[in-house]
């Protein structure tokens, strides 16, 4: 028997509003599929991890439409000009017109790319994120930021534009390798740094191997943090004050993955890290206590996230592509900070020389 | 000495307006230059026809800002991912950040292009147009519209994204080939052809060689045809109605451009061939009086507009191409026909033998 129920958020933005449904089985749901495509063309998008086993169920409800797909080859170094063309491409010879629709099937690249592509495709066409990896689920499919990387820089060039509905089966977690899992963990750990004491107390005890399996559980943990991050992107869609407190860690992070050409980490695994160096850096800057610092480290070692800078990882390169983050301006970066659980805030009084201490300090010894 | 007095229009959209300036010599008009600057990093982009003339003027004007420059091939086959991404190098290499602007130095390819760059770069930064080009002042630079061509069609590529201002100096079409201001005429024809009899009639009249000469005159044609096109910018932003109308006789010419490569026509003169077909598939509807197509005809004669298809063209390339245009909705082809000078439509009954039978009539015997 099949789970029909689940839990639906609206998320409001200015001349906007759509859903984010979240359940089991969802992806079962030919109805939920099809209630948000007001074309008679789709295109669906995904990878060659997930298509063996989702696209089906996805050809199956849109089998009374133009149905076409674009299979990318899977992973963050993939998010590219590349991958963004053949979805162009594919769009111009399939003749798709200004009325069809465009469906993510996958990842955080995946949803990112595809919304990007929506975004841009005959200045605009409406798109759905079907988002299947925990952190596409908490985090990358809702808000509507849209983007490919730039060899030096994450997410350099996109747009923001927002998607007819999200549907997230939760079932689909299952088929996830455990290292996906714990990776998108890491940006659940983040909704508890910012959220508050009880939220970030109750993922010390659900956060475990099993919670993969515990799907009431997990549907709870993910409305949870869908609503903290709808609100934040409620409150500010084009990022100009609070919805930049969702980047915290993640100017760390993503010079770690432009230095390692996106292929060494997962986005999560690279948060993680990136989470551990803002609390050091709010350690050192006198926020954060010494406990609580050692609490996140705990959390992040508790589900096998990484927390320490690799010894071989060049700390000046890190440093320089660090300065090529969006969040700059007027030559100042702008880091998100924490003075407590529950009490994150921007910061610009960073200086050069803590951030460079910050970075040696997270390093591994060789 | 030097004229300072200029037009301003104010354009309103949807949480933005922003000033048209029209006039004489507002390329030495440093303060109007960077009136609308409020960064501390800029981003020259041209082409190397522009450079030569007008380059020096921008970079004194921001001689106590970053200034960094970026020169395109001149021509609608650069329109293309190649100088997109050469946007996007120069912007990262240079670490230009997200308060930065983009000044769009030349015709409507770099308008266009640019304004896509500035669109995505970073998710959104700001961009200024400085069209030096007829066509780009007279058209292209107003209304937000940004995109790059794909091989198989034309703008297939962009999004919506307003300037911060539009600043037009018509003392730079003093420097413009004939072919050039000729091609950007096509426009001026094309809102002759929308706004009614009296500038209709008025075209007849003031479009001639020595147009180019008289600044008052062009100033005021201009600003009549920037109004025409301001007020269907703002009651319709994002073309689901009225603006549409501005695609007069672009289906065609659009499908011409890209059967012939970019490289064959300027866009205008593609205009002149596309605005004679729309007329001739208007007279054959039964709609438009065969005198005021042969009036029309004869004005693109006038200043030597090409008009008719030539022979070496494949018929069914063109047709095949015109589906594949953005104006499709639900497989029908919306063409904006003409009843009468100052009355056009949008009109979704064309029949594909209809189309078919215009371009056999539209082109020229062997």
């Amino acid at each position: 028997m099949v789970n029909r129920k689940f839990t639906e958020l609206i998320i409001r933005v200015p001349g906007q509003e759509y859903p984010v449904y979240i359940g089991e089985h969802l992806l079962l749901n030919s109805e939920l599929l099809v209630r948000h495509v007001k074309s008679e063309q789709v295109l669906i998008v995904t990878n060659d991890t997930v298509a063996p086993y989702y696209l089906e169920f996805l050809q199956q409800a849109y089998q009374n439409k133009q149905c076409d797909v674009v299979v990318l080859n899977d992973g963050e170094m993939h998010k590219n000009q590349e991958s963004l063309f053949a979805i162009y491409d594919a769009l111009i010879h399939k003749r798709h017109h200004r009325d069809t629709t465009l469906v993510a099937l996958g990842g955080g690249v995946v949803g990112d790319i595809t919304g990007f592509a929506a975004a841009t495709f005959q200045r605009g066409v409406a798109f759905i994120q079907i988002p299947t990896t925990l952190l596409a689920q908490v985090d990358a499919s809702i808000g509507g930021k849209t983007a490919i990387n730039h060899p030096q820089g994450k997410n350099m060039i996109g747009s923001f534009h927002q998607p007819q509905a999200v549907i997230m089966d939760t079932h689909a977690l299952t088929t996830l390798p455990k290292r996906e899992f714990a990776a998108g963990l890491a940006e659940v750990i983040k909704y508890g740094l910012l959220a508050g004491d009880i939220f970030f107390q109750q993922l010390r005890v659900e956060l475990t191997d099993t919670l993969i399996h515990e799907q009431e559980k997990l549907v709870e943990l993910m409305t949870h943090c869908c609503e903290i991050k709808a609100r934040l992107v409620e409150l500010d869609e084009r990022e100009t004050g609070a919805r930049a407190l969702l980047n915290l860690g993640h100017t760390f992070a993503h010079a770690l993955e432009a230095c390692t050409h996106y292929q060494r980490w997962l986005h999560g695994e690279a948060v993680a890290i990136g989470l551990y160096c803002a609390a050091l850096l709010s350690h050192q800057k006198g926020y954060l206590n010494a406990s609580t610092l050692a609490e996140l480290d705990k959390l992040l070692a508790q589900i096998n996230l990484p927390r320490r800078i690799p010894h071989d990882i060049d700390l000046k390169e890190v440093y320089e592509l660090m300065f090529n983050d969006k969040k700059i301006i007027k030559h100042t970066l702008r880091f998100v900070l924490i003075r407590a659980v529950g009490d994150c805030y921007l910061d610009e009084s960073v200086t050069k020389d803590q951030v460079q201490q910050v970075l040696l300090m997270a390093q591994d010894d060789a």
